[in-house]
């Protein structure tokens, strides 16, 4: 991939009043960007980085000192700049039709533009959206629904029934549709609660490498729009997940969990059975959710609580053991001033 | 799939005295259970929504209140009658054969309705028992043994020489068999110590998606008869996890662990290497354990402790900030005092 | 795999006075062993159950007490001489060749001796050195390089363009090269930052089963010479993992990371991002890195500290409840005192 720098700059708006017609081959950082690569410097203190480096050009804000000989390009928003041209150079997932070491069961139903990579599964009665791309070695199960433009990395697994919206992104290894965690003590052994239900994935969401969303007991695991999940996070049966969630690697759900939209979670956060956790709620990393989260709340710690009384309490906790010196050391004082105060009495 | 409201009825032991060839279609929570499906209402303080609701039928308690126009089937424990209702309604494996996509080793044994799914790989010298379903994309590395009635899911992973009893359930993406984790620094690297032993999986076992159990260094790792394994779990090297354990998702456990029978462990635990946890301890979600457990303890926290006592820690916590202030006034106080005291010592 | 007495003591240096043509089919623990196989042990306080044990020889120390009737190998090092047998009854992957239910891309180069498992996929302008073995189902993306003797598991993913060098180790179910998890929010939806990036895994690297490893956002995520890593673990974008670092199990890395060569991370520790740990430095198992910690440093915690600190705080924090109560009596104490002295006071 290459892009004149023209292109470049009138892909981000910016008028370019040099040559042109330099040939641009991708992006980097300030550090390490090359000749035939565009960088972004959002901040003045970068300025000697930018002086001495070899980008072609250097995305700046409008306030940026001026650096004779280098190809500065002023814009309002230097970071949203750089992100436009990033995506002239992401490479899509190809569409190549099904390959022919791909195995479609007859009664799958495929819409047009379709790609199904090599050793990859499509069962029965699956059907899926025009331009989704199926990676290798993914397994869509039977009367799955796959909507379009969506993409299925490789090994991951779809299980019977479940349903997928539009521009939908599953990464490679992760499963969706796996059975709620749920059995009953009979006596002498654990009894298996069937898990009736499936898994609806709206649209725009992403689900990271090597998570796992389970299927409801009965009716629905849920997760709404726009909602984005890292890797190796363990979404349980029936929760309900809002609406352009954000939640970190290694995060894990209990069942029946709810969470508000826009709500964000750490990495490796994790919360107990049938709590809530309200809209835009902030959650901080390695944090134990074991009541329900408030709307609007920031929370942190094990137990989750008010971030800053968890830093207050761990600031307190420093200073524990010198405190339990002093109390000892108080008791001391304490009573000798009893005894020396029954003294002067006994004196009067 | 679907019953008569007599076939529902006769399968739960109730005498039916209404019209009883109505359809039903499914189960449904008693919020969302429409006119062919059947739901539970386990306390009357669902009295309301039983009335205003479209469920064919309703499971409930003997001492439910009448409730005219509603088909009540009252029962003596309406969790485990409709337990068994749903059970009617699971989807069993489909036992179909070995796809034609498969691809068996000449070398591999299997017995009579063993289905292997498409991109499944079964090894030499394999041995697997009759009706075992394998899913689409699996592997069954070599000489590994499978027992009767197990279903192996999508992509889930066997290594070479492990052993599965009868009706084990591995769940998709898990993987059995890896080797353990073990090096020695020989000064100038780490140096792989060699696993050579494997992994014994007992009967009536299920091990949840993405999981991961390590074989043993020398030896076995072992997962005795009953226990079930949620999503996302690692068990490391040489661990003998009891009968009957729940362990549920993320918990991680470190190598030569002992895990007692009917022991069970939140979400998010994890123990040190060569610990043992007793018969029937609980162990709370994202506890940390670092020394061995009793049998029968309920413990949590990190450090797993006795879970009344880390509450009653946690609930100091809280108030920990404000003694540190109270401590200090203390100690003003206490100055003062031994002040005034040396002053009417000297007075006297 | 078998092999005289004679061979064993040849390998690890012994000179056996006795009968050395006993066949020796495998190593065992000193509890296990059977008269086929070879054990140690390491301590003298083993006496007991070597006396009463069945095996073959057994490995000891050079001032392990005599025992009549038994073969005693007497070595400088008995872990490493035991470590030495073991490698001899290790199993190869054995280089059978592509599978001819693999498949191949017309572009993939394949070295001599490479091996490549049924259901695997190689895609196009994939690289792989000699004697790499790739097991059945894993993929190899478009443009990924392997190096020489690499072993990729069942079912394990490299994406687009990684890179590894040679004799790395990458086990069944792991993904290398997932998109880093960024997102920037433009006022109604999370937008994706592109991951132009990649992954470089460097020589002797090794990488659990099910782990994941994101590509840099920009640059690399690099993992270097020697480094050891468990299953489950999650390396995020950007991060520079050094050499010889081990990490465990569920372990979790936030992007743009950097950890020193020979550092350790226990299970399940985790580290908040663009956080840096020194050489050497030991992070204990469940500890939450939330700033820098220093080379050489010996840390634990919820956050991270040094472990000898978070042992007193644990060990004070027990002592807090009692505390609570001490504080509370002393008020009670200083307000008696207060008003006695102040009768007395009066009283002057």
């Amino acid at each position: 991939m290459k892009y004149s720098l023209n292109e470049i700059c009138e892909r981000i708006g910016v008028r370019f009043e040099g040559d042109g017609t330099a040939l641009i081959r991708g992006v980097n950082t300030v550090d390490d960007a090359r000749c035939d690569e565009v960088t972004f410097a959002e901040e003045s203190r970068y300025y000697e980085k930018v002086a001495q480096g070899e980008a072609a050009a250097i995305i700046v804000a409008e306030d940026f000192p001026d650096l004779p000989g280098r190809n500065l390009l002023r814009v309002a928003n230097p970071r949203l700049a750089f992100m436009q041209i990033m995506e002239m150079f992401v490479v899509p997932p190809e569409v190549t039709g099904v390959h022919p070491d791909a195995s479609v069961a007859d009664g799958a139903v495929l819409a047009e533009m379709v790609s199904v990579g090599a050793s990859a599964v499509v069962a029965d009665q699956a059907s899926i959206g025009a331009y989704t791309v199926i990676e290798a070695g993914a397994y869509i199960g039977a009367a799955v629904t796959v909507g379009e433009r969506c993409h299925i990395g490789a090994n991951a697994v779809l299980m019977r029934g479940v349903r997928l919206g539009n521009r939908v992104i599953i990464h490679a290894g992760a499963t969706i549709g796996g059975e709620g965690f749920g059995f009953v003590w009979l006596g002498d052994h654990h009894h298996k609660v069937p898990q009736l239900g499936s898994v609806q994935i709206d649209d725009d969401v992403e689900i990271g490498c090597n998570s796992c969303v389970d299927r409801a007991t009965m009716g629905l695991t849920r997760i709404r729009r726009g909602t984005k999940i890292d890797n190796q996070v363990h979404i349980a049966h029936n929760n309900d997940i809002g609406e352009d969630v954000i939640i970190a690697g290694q995060f894990g759900s209990s069942g029946s969990v709810t969470i508000g939209n826009q709500a964000v979670f750490g990495g490796k956060a994790c919360i107990a059975d049938h709590l809530s956790v309200g809209e835009k709620a902030r959650v901080g990393g390695a944090s134990v959710i074991i009541k329900d989260i408030e709307a609007g709340a920031v929370v942190f710690g094990m137990p989750a609580q008010p971030k800053r009384q968890t830093f207050q309490e761990m600031a307190a906790l420093k200073r524990l053991p010198e405190l339990v010196k002093t109390v000892k050391a108080q008791e001391r004082a304490l009573r000798q001033l009893q005894k020396r105060v029954a003294e002067l009495t006994s004196k009067l």
